[in-house]
C-alpha cells in the first residue's frame, strides 16, 4: 500500500504535534512531506530530523533567518506567508493538515483546495471569514473538507450514513470554559492566568481565550454552517462541562446521535486522516462508568456576548464574520498582553462591527481587504 | 408513491399500538394488511375498523371463537399458531412487524424471512433462541432484519455509514430497572407490583419483569450478538438510569457513537419502517438542558444473576439460549402469578440449564423440541 503524504501547516502547535503523534502510530500509512512553524524552531528542527519532510516553511522572518543554516541539505526551505502559499502549491501531498492559527491559514488552505487535495481542517478562520468561497471552491475542485475540530468531527461522524436534508439541528457542545456560571460583573476582573486555565482541553493561547469568552463556540457555529450546509436556525449550542460528548445531531424524526470520548484531539485528527476508515489507536480509553455523570446547560448569551455576536454576524453575512474575526484576534492579543480587560473583548468587536462597512457577497480580495481594514482601524 | 404494506404480528401490545400510531402519522406512506392479537379482541376490533386489514389472526382459541362472528365480511380470519404461520406465508406485505411476545413469534417471523421481506424485529426470542438459523436464513433469502428494540435500533443507527469490522465494542445501556442499587437480600422480598413499576418505559408485563431481573438486557445482549455479528466479548452492558442514551458503539479508534432521545418506542419503530430514510415526527422532543444529567454505572452481575446467566449461555451456544429463554418465560409467569419469589427466577433458570441437555448446532426442530422439553420439565 502506498503511504498517504501529509503536509502539516502549523506542525509545532497542539494540532500539529498531535498530528505527528498520529503519524508516529501509523508510519505504515502516512508519510510527512511538509512541515511549517511560526517561531518554534527548536521543535521544528527535531520534527525535521524525525520525519524528514521535503518542504519546510517558517512564517516569522527572524525565526526563518535563525533556522536557515541549520537545515539538512536538499530540503526545500521557504519563509513567510508567501512561502506558505508556494509550498502548499508545489509540494507533493494527499492531505493538507491545515492547523495555522488565525487568518494566516486561509490562503495556503485555498492552494490545497485548488489542487483537489483532502483538507483536514483545523484552522477555524478559513471557514469563518471565507466560508462561501471555500465551500464553492472545494465543490469545484472536488476537494474534501474533513473537520479536525472535535465538535465538527463529532458532527461529521454522526452524519456518516445519514442525509443532511433529514437534520433537524446540530447541537454543538461547549465546555463553557473556565468561567461557566460566572456573572457579567465577575467577568470584569478575571486575569489572563485565569482565562488560560481551561478545565478540559490543552490548546494554544488564542483558542483558550476564545474558549473562555465562548467566541470559540461562536466561530465553530459559523464553521458548522458552512461545513454542513445548514442555516443558522438549525445550529444550537449546549453547555456540557465534561467535554465528553463532542457534539450531536438531531434528526427530523427526533433521534439524536452523539459522538463522545475522553477529550484528546488526536482522535479527530486521526479520523480526518484515515476517513472513511477507522484505525486502531489508544489515545483515549473512555469509561463512562468512571466518569459517572454528563450534564447539560443552556448557554448564557447575555454574559458571554461573543457567542451572541457570532450568531449575529452569521445572520448578517458578507464580510461581517471577517470583521468579527479580525477584531477578535486583536482583542485577544491585547488581553493576553494585559492591555485590556477580559470584558473589553466583546466591546472591541462591537466597535469594529459598528464602524467598518460590511460588504455583501465578497470575493477573496474583498475579505482580505476587510481583514486589513479592521486591523488598521485598531492600530495604535 | 405506492404505500408500503405492513403486517403487524401482535398489534394490540405496546409495540403494536405504537406501530399503528406511526402508521396514523404517515398514512401516505403505509398501509396495514394484517393484524394479529392474542386475547384483546375489543382493541383488535377497533383496529380492524380503523385500518381495514386483509388478514386477521387471533392466537388464543377462546378469543378466536368470540371474535369470529364480529368481523367484517371478506376479511381473512385465522387462529392459533398455525393461523399466524399461514397468514405470514400468504398475506401481502413489504414489512413484517414482528412484535409477538415470547417463543410464539419465531415461526411466523421465519415465514416473512423466507419470503425476503423486511422484518422489523421486536420479538427478542426469535434471535435469542434461533439466532444462527435466523441470520443465515435472512442472508439466504435477502431479508433485512431491522431492530425495533430501542437498544438495537440505537446500535443500528450508530453503525450507519460505519464498518462493523471497525467496532471495538457495543455498549448496551440498561435503565437498571426498578431495583437498581438493591442488594441480593433486598431482592428476596420484592412484590409483583414493585417489579411491574418500571421507572422509564411502559411495556408489557413479561418485558417489565425481564427488565427488573435484567434478563431483558441479557436477552438483548444475545440478540445484539446475532444482529451485528460480533462476539460476546465485544458486547458490554452499562447501567444508565435515565434511559436517554439508548445504546452506544465504540470503534477501534476510541470514538464512541451514541443514539439518544426521550424514551418513546415509536421512534425506533418508525425508523425500522422508514429506514434508510428518516421522516418528521414529534413523538419525542428531547431537551438535554432540561434533563440536565446523564449518569452511568457498572451493572451488578452478582445481584442480577439473570444477566450473568445470559452471558453464560451465549458462550455455551447451541440450545442453551433456548433453554434459558423457556425457563425464564416459565419463571416470570410463576412470579407474576405469585407462585414464586423474585429471587427464584434465576434459580429456576439455573435448574433448567443444569438438567436439560444442551445440543450443539441445532436445527429449528431441535430448538422447538428443546423449548418444549424445558416447559415439560417444569410442568406441575
Amino acid at each position: 500500500m502506498t503511504k498517504k503524504k501529509i503536509f502539516i501547516l502549523g506542525s509545532t502547535g497542539s494540532i500539529g504535534t498531535g498530528t505527528l503523534d498520529v503519524i508516529r502510530l501509523h508510519r505504515n500509512l502516512f508519510k510527512v512531506t511538509g512541515l511549517t512553524a511560526n517561531n518554534n524552531i527548536d521543535l521544528l528542527l527535531k520534527q525535521i530530523d524525525e520525519f524528514n519532510p521535503e518542504y519546510i516553511v517558517v512564517n516569522n522572518p527572524e525565526a526563518a533567518n535563525k533556522i536557515k543554516n541549520l537545515l539538512p541539505e536538499g530540503i526545500k526551505f521557504l519563509s513567510e506567508q508567501k512561502g506558505l502559499i508556494t509550498a502548499t502549491r508545489e509540494a507533493e501531498y494527499d492531505i493538507l493538515l491545515s492547523a495555522l492559527v488565525g487568518f494566516a491559514g486561509l490562503q495556503p488552505t485555498i492552494e490545497g483546495i485548488k489542487r483537489g487535495k483532502r483538507i483536514a481542517l483545523a484552522n477555524k478562520e478559513t471557514l469563518v471569514v471565507a466560508g462561501e468561497i471555500i465551500t464553492q471552491l472545494a465543490a469545484k475542485y472536488n476537494s474534501e473538507l474533513i473537520p479536525v475540530d472535535s465538535e465538527h468531527s463529532a458532527i461529521f461522524q454522526c452524519l456518516a450514513g445519514e442525509d443532511n436534508k433529514e437534520v433537524e439541528k446540530l447541537i454543538l457542545t461547549a465546555s463553557g470554559g473556565p468561567f461557566f456560571g460566572k456573572s457579567k460583573k465577575e467577568l470584569e476582573s478575571v486575569t489572563v492566568a485565569e482565562a488560560l486555565n481551561h478545565p478540559n482541553w490543552n490548546m494554544g493561547n488564542k483558542v483558550t481565550i476564545d474558549s473562555a469568552t465562548m467566541m470559540n463556540k461562536g466561530l465553530e457555529m459559523i464553521e458548522a454552517h458552512w461545513l454542513f450546509n445548514l442555516p443558522p436556525n438549525k445550529i444550537d449550542v449546549t453547555v456540557h462541562p465534561q467535554s465528553i460528548i463532542h457534539s450531536m445531531v438531531q434528526f427530523v424524526d427526533g433521534s439524536i446521535k452523539a459522538q463522545l470520548s475522553q477529550p484528546d484531539m488526536r482522535l479527530p485528527i486521526q479520523y480526518a486522516l484515515t476517513y472513511p476508515e477507522r484505525k486502531p489507536s489508544t489515545f483515549t480509553n473512555t469509561k463512562l462508568t468512571e466518569i459517572e455523570t454528563l450534564s447539560f446547560h443552556k448557554p448564557d448569551f447575555s454574559t458571554f456576548e461573543c457567542l451572541q455576536l457570532a450568531f449575529d454576524v452569521l445572520e448578517t453575512g458578507g464580510t461581517a464574520p471577517a470583521i468579527l474575526n479580525a477584531a477578535n484576534e486583536i482583542a485577544v492579543e491585547r488581553f493576553l498582553n494585559n492591555r485590556i480587560s477580559f470584558s473589553s473583548i466583546p466591546t472591541i468587536i462591537k466597535k469594529a462591527l459598528d464602524n467598518i462597512e460590511v460588504k455583501t457577497a465578497p470575493e477573496l480580495e474583498t475579505i482580505i481587504e476587510c481583514d486589513t481594514l479592521t486591523r488598521e482601524f485598531f492600530e495604535d
